[in-house]
């Protein structure tokens, strides 16, 4: 890795994953789909519009999909697609170290 | 890795890391260390005011160190800590999914 010049993808990456609470939305789905209410669960202080605007960025940037099941009462769950699962190195990077260091 | 419950450090850590501009101060010394102004060379868009301002919360959370050498005119550097160094493992697995995803 060359560390003599930026790089305009690290950039955009780190702006993403940075982002308050991306991290922690991504981690907790690391963990398996999720419904919302049980993402906020582990998310303390998160509001309900801030988890919502989250999670439609995630959805656009094509990290998290919606999916949403046909039964009564439907039942709507987030997950992380090929690309959000993929960052799952990140944040076991970032685990390791906070583990260590905070 | 325990997916299914929030980590108080892991949150502490993507807060530091995850800042505006820190990310890509410790991308640029994990080249080795540098000048201020060398710093501030490959990160566009960042002011002398808000480089100054992270560079100081940088050096007291001892990720990086201030070296002041003696010279006329002084010279001083800024070089990662043992701590800092460390989140080299994090800033690859980052560079790594950003030149894929990105």
């Amino acid at each position: 890795m060359n560390f003599d010049s930026m790089c305009p993808k690290f950039e955009v990456a780190i702006q993403i994953i940075g982002k308050k609470w991306t991290g922690m939305i991504i981690r907790v789905l690391l963990g398996g789909p999720k419904r919302f209410k049980d993402i906020k669960k582990q998310m303390p202080g998160v509001s309900d519009r801030m988890l919502t605007e989250r999670m439609k960025e995630l959805e656009q940037l094509q990290i998290v999909k919606r999916i949403v099941y046909a039964e009564t009462p439907v039942r709507i769950e987030y997950t992380l697609t090929k690309k959000g699962s993929s960052l799952k190195e990140v944040i076991e990077a970032i685990q390791r170290w906070s583990d260590v260091n905070v």
